[in-house]
């Protein structure tokens, strides 16, 4: 960067994201957010780490989520509130900023409500990538809100899952997905149980929204070789899965401080043991050892995803020709006359008197 | 707010803010802000305090510093890179959030980098309404930097001082410092030191930029009844004035946690005595006691002063008719339904097919 250089920050709201991935194609974008990912994920010592600061309200949870490697900073802004709806608000909306670490600019400010539903999808199954039965063919879709469809369409073109078996309490919630993936002509079905829905399927997603202790799925659902991807628990006094659960299978988790706190993982034993992904990404850990075996992913999104993330956006808009800018920094020719950024005052305002 | 409300957030430039800054006066803002700050700061167990979320790398800081009420969520991003000035940046640069605490909805994005150093000019200058003897009249500004015309406006505005006496290591910043005040009409005048420039002044104000553990202040410069500012040293391994200094007077601090970590107090034994600002703004405990009593602001930044500032602002756009915004959240027909807020791609595209 050279003295006096213009500070870009680029800018992509909602609409301009939906837009590029509209262009792109949704199958592309979650391709492109997976390899982004697993490339991430497989420099983990690269990154230093920090667990989410969260504000807690009676009505929901306000968080940030830095994480940095030696050039790149990012954040996320994320809320989540289930009650939102009654305001015809998402229970979870988000934004994201990256920043160059040497100098402290911040060169990208995006919406992430959508790209984090986007990012969530790619991880699931890049974890499922290591840990489901190679071949796997039918998943159980259990729980039908905002994020179903991208874990539908991520699992078809990113594992070949042929089948979609669907439930959720909220029949008005099945009836959506399954309008948006006959238009997509994914094939899914509507089941009348989660015992149902879950029978002889390869994969079961759960991604339920209720911040209840609930057990989505309990023992005897449980098939030899199935791979549980526990999507919905993903904060304190929100979990799926019961202990009865976790402890037929092997558990993976992004990053073991935080899942310990806010993943499924808050009702087990402090000794419990988990595997962090990255270690099977990189060869350090075994994933899936044999058919029968059960894998769980105990997913409750970690910030380097949206590091992953915030970078194929910026990547995908300088490929799309996307130009859009906000002026959030002044622009100085002396950068020690702050003061001389702020203009002469109108003669007829209010301002102080300024001779010239 | 009803069901499929607009989501609004408002966005201000740093272009905007110094366009409203000029327009509304920047004596006028500064009081305006000082108003704010004592108003929340006289509410202090009103707020959850955490101590700020920095990321440190070999060339400077980046910080996160969130801050909430029942009813309002702030958050601040900024940075402390001391060798910007090679590439024509600014040391600090900053912006913001306020988000709604009982739906998570970003309210206002704002520039801080402006707004900032009109803060904490405004927070020096409440610290002393309570500290420095009345009737102060001269005070020394030791650092002629970014932030010094904001002290001397805030000081001359706010508390009736009426001259200000300069001195800079680096002569061409009291050459811009000098230039700035004369266009402003406040009287100002240039020494050879330090110890010169404090000789016999009510307010010493200390603004300096190096990162080292410095004595800008010592011992024999110090006079009775004088009130020090500090408001350069604000990170570990910045301060400005030496343990003899502190001895001679009494603490003030913002929040006295973060301030024994980053302010000068950082050089001092963990029992030596503070006191924090709120608690002489609400009466609970004493700020100056006698004439030649010496007084010491530590001054580092908090959260809470964000807060205000961004406060200020959004109430400063709606007086002033500024109604920019930025799409940052996604609007939803059915909240549930964030898939249907992706277009369907253009038939040239390569988007996935959809049925219509």
């Amino acid at each position: 960067m050279s003295a006096n250089s213009r500070i870009t920050t680029r800018f992509l709201s909602a609409g301009r994201v939906a837009a590029m991935v509209a262009q792109k194609g949704l199958a592309a974008c979650l391709e492109g957010l997976a390899g982004y990912i697993e490339q991430d994920f497989r420099r983990w010592h690269a990154f230093a780490k920090t667990a989410r600061v969260a504000h807690h309200s009676g009505d929901g949870v306000i968080e940030l989520m830095p994480i940095a490697d030696d050039e790149v900073y990012a954040f996320k802004y994320v809320n989540g509130h289930p009650g939102n709806h009654r305001f015809g608000l998402s229970t979870v909306m988000a934004f994201g900023v990256l920043a160059d670490v040497a100098t402290g600019v911040p060169v990208l400010v995006s919406e992430l409500t959508l790209t984090t539903a986007l990012r969530t999808a790619a991880m699931s199954a890049v974890a499922a990538r290591a840990l489901a039965r190679p071949g796997s063919k039918r998943m159980a879709l259990i729980g039908n809100g905002a994020q179903s469809e991208f874990q539908a369409l991520a699992f078809h073109h990113l594992l070949g899952i042929e089948a979609l078996h669907l439930f959720d309490t909220d029949a008005a919630a099945t009836d959506k997905l399954l309008r948006n993936l006959q238009q997509l002509g994914l094939r899914a079905r509507r089941f009348a149980s989660t015992k149902e829905a879950v029978r002889g399927v390869d994969i079961v997603t759960t991604v339920t929204a209720a911040k209840i202790n609930a057990s989505i799925l309990t023992p005897e659902m449980i098939e030899p070789g199935m791979h549980l991807n526990g999507v919905g628990g993903d904060c304190p006094g929100k979990t799926e899965l019961p202990a009865g659960v976790w402890r037929m299978g092997r558990a993976f988790v992004e990053y073991e401080p935080q899942t310990r706190v806010e993943g499924d993982l808050q009702q087990m034993p402090a000794d419990f043991p988990v595997t962090e992904l990255w270690q099977v990404l990189t060869g350090r850990a075994e994933g899936r050892r044999a058919d029968a075996e059960i894998t769980v992913f105990d997913s409750v999104g970690f910030a380097l995803e949206d590091y992953s993330a915030l970078r194929y956006l910026r990547d995908l808009a300088g490929e799309l020709g996307v130009r859009d800018e906000i002026s959030l920094i002044p622009e100085l020719p002396d950068a020690k006359n702050l003061f001389a950024f702020i203009p002469a005052p109108d003669p007829a305002g209010q301002g102080l008197p300024r001779a010239a």
